[in-house]
């Protein structure tokens, strides 16, 4: 079998974070890459700031250039948080028949927000014969697949409580901007208000993995988001917040059935909680049979979680039958420490 | 689509708890139930203590009059815990065209101990178009899916430590003997000695999936049981142990590389840990990128944990691809709340 094919669109924090573990990983090359502006027409090496021996040093290149047909097995697309604005991409990279792994949030579960846009996209996977999964550090493991695969020891479950409190500091200039680092509260409260700050994007996502996961019912999502106000300057690799101004948000969400909560998600997050006395953690609580109680402490690192999750699910991804897929669809995730085609299924879609 | 259509093979604690569950379950009908000498024509409501209004009081039946070509879609196997033992019954069921989960703790991962034996299994499998998965809390989840379920955030792992510290008061008259529950400390030596003393039966099941699941290597499997020795009179409702007899038992295993452990495990299994002062909790500790820290206190109930597997693993099962599967193979475990037959997919393999 040939070496596994990757091209990886948006070389931010997270595709250069994906670019890297790839590079140093055997039996998959990075073929391609894709950024726009200054980056395009620059070897991958220069953006990533070393060397990979043994590996080709890309040219970045454009959508244009790089999305052809089969000219890899995989895309990893890490540009958007939404479907809606994900959703050309997608259809561009299964229309040219590879398979898709998606760092979008709302792709974790697309039914969630956008149900119409994921029957397109299941409906097109189809047709081209490739797979598209949404995937990610949260959503994707810690607040859904994780607590999924707790209650694999239950019997029965009256109520999920699912924690993380964590830092932003690893994450890119696009995650600051999301989550208001560094604003006033009143831009803050103006950006909730007219939806420019999104917070965490994920909730309904990660409630909705778990409750078609356990086949649960719940009547609505009710979500709040507050901004958490910084009482010292803080400084974060790709953002900053002084003394006043927003260093993170304030995450709730509640599942209800019969206007009772079944699912809660508790999400503080915000940048250098260090310095300010925080522990940061990952926590499953299920009030069940039996019940269980695990805490994660440090939380998994956002960051790194997230290029790992992806790069992970590849084998799962080009292995699962054609159409939109989730956590809940495939194999359990796990690191890949050896060569990736040892993890391809001999009859998988890949482009031979 | 009709009910799904469970037999359960051995009426001890473990298919007595798994009968109990699944009459309370939607979608799903216990249609028949195995055991041997005096439970044999009984009514099952008889041997579990209650009714269940809407359930068929079926009457446990011996192996010939209960395994007949697709008499269910899938039979629950809870004789044996070794491979060789639970061969010949795997085998008639297989013949007989029905799907299995079995508690045999080497058949979690059966190429470990038994690779000629797994081999003709899933050779028996395709040939007759089903699935066999061993599984339960243990090996099937904590020491070992947990642990890969969390190593899919790490992008390069150097050590996993997986420790559970668990009780074995629920588990049945089986267990309590394999264990060495109440015999003196001579007696467990000598048991160590001549094979008949299993101890905890898995780490080599729980390493293998381990390591094929992250396609690493290693030379060796080091293991060690010694006994746990009681200074206070214990009992449990399957087993008791006076003081200064044999109340569990501490197992550990290295898996090494180059003469380096790489995977470690540590499982100090007794009854009535409380009594002596004893926290359980299960631990993933994986020395990695990111490091992972996670902890469960008090550890996944051992007997329930190994039920709710077994009778959550059904859909996945059925549904997966003929052979002989494991954990890996499979997607995600979790509790299934609602209907058994949401969780079936169409093209499923089961009995119409």
């Amino acid at each position: 079998m040939k070496n596994v094919k990757v091209i990886i669109w948006g070389m931010g924090a997270m595709g250069s974070g994906m670019a890297e573990v790839l590079l140093q990983k055997k039996g998959v090359d990075v073929v391609g890459a894709i950024d726009i502006g200054e980056k395009v027409g620059k070897p991958i090496f220069d953006i990533l700031g070393k060397e990979f021996p043994g590996n080709e040093n890309i040219i970045i290149g454009t959508v244009e250039e790089t999305i052809t047909e089969k000219a890899a097995d995989i895309v990893l697309l890490c540009t958007d948080s939404f479907t809606v604005k994900a959703f050309d991409k997608i259809k561009l990279i299964v229309e040219n028949k590879m398979n898709v792994i998606t760092t979008a949030e709302e792709m974790a579960y697309p039914k969630a927000q956008s149900p119409k846009l994921a029957e397109t996209i299941d409906e097109l996977a189809k047709a081209n014969g490739v797979s598209v999964l949404g995937t990610g550090v949260n959503p994707g493991l810690i607040m859904d697949t994780l607590v999924l695969v707790l209650t694999g020891a239950c019997t029965d479950i009256k109520h999920i409580t699912s924690r993380r409190v964590n830092s932003l500091s690893p994450f890119g200039q696009a995650v600051m901007e999301e989550q208001g680092i560094g604003i006033t509260v009143e831009d803050f409260e103006k950006g909730k208000a007219d939806g420019s700050l999104s917070g965490h994007v994920g909730f309904p996502e990660s409630i909705g993995l778990i409750v078609e996961g356990l086949g649960w019912e719940i009547d609505e999502i009710e979500q709040s988001m507050e901004p958490i106000v910084t009482d010292v300057d803080r400084e974060a690799p790709h953002g900053e917040a002084k003394a006043g101004e927003v260093a993170g948000v304030s995450m709730k969400a509640f599942g209800k059935k019969d206007g009772k909560t079944i699912i809660e998600m508790d999400h503080p997050q915000q940048i250098e909680p260090e310095q300010v006395g925080v522990n940061t953690g990952d926590y499953v609580i299920i009030d069940g049979t039996p019940k269980v109680n695990m805490v994660g402490s440090p939380e998994v690192e956002g960051g790194i979680g997230t290029i790992a999750m992806c790069v992970n699910m590849i084998p799962q991804t080009i292995n699962a039958r054609p159409g939109l897929v989730t956590m809940i669809d495939l194999p359990i995730p796990r690191a890949i420490l050896g060569d990736f085609r040892d993890q391809i299924h001999p009859d998988a879609k890949i482009v031979r």
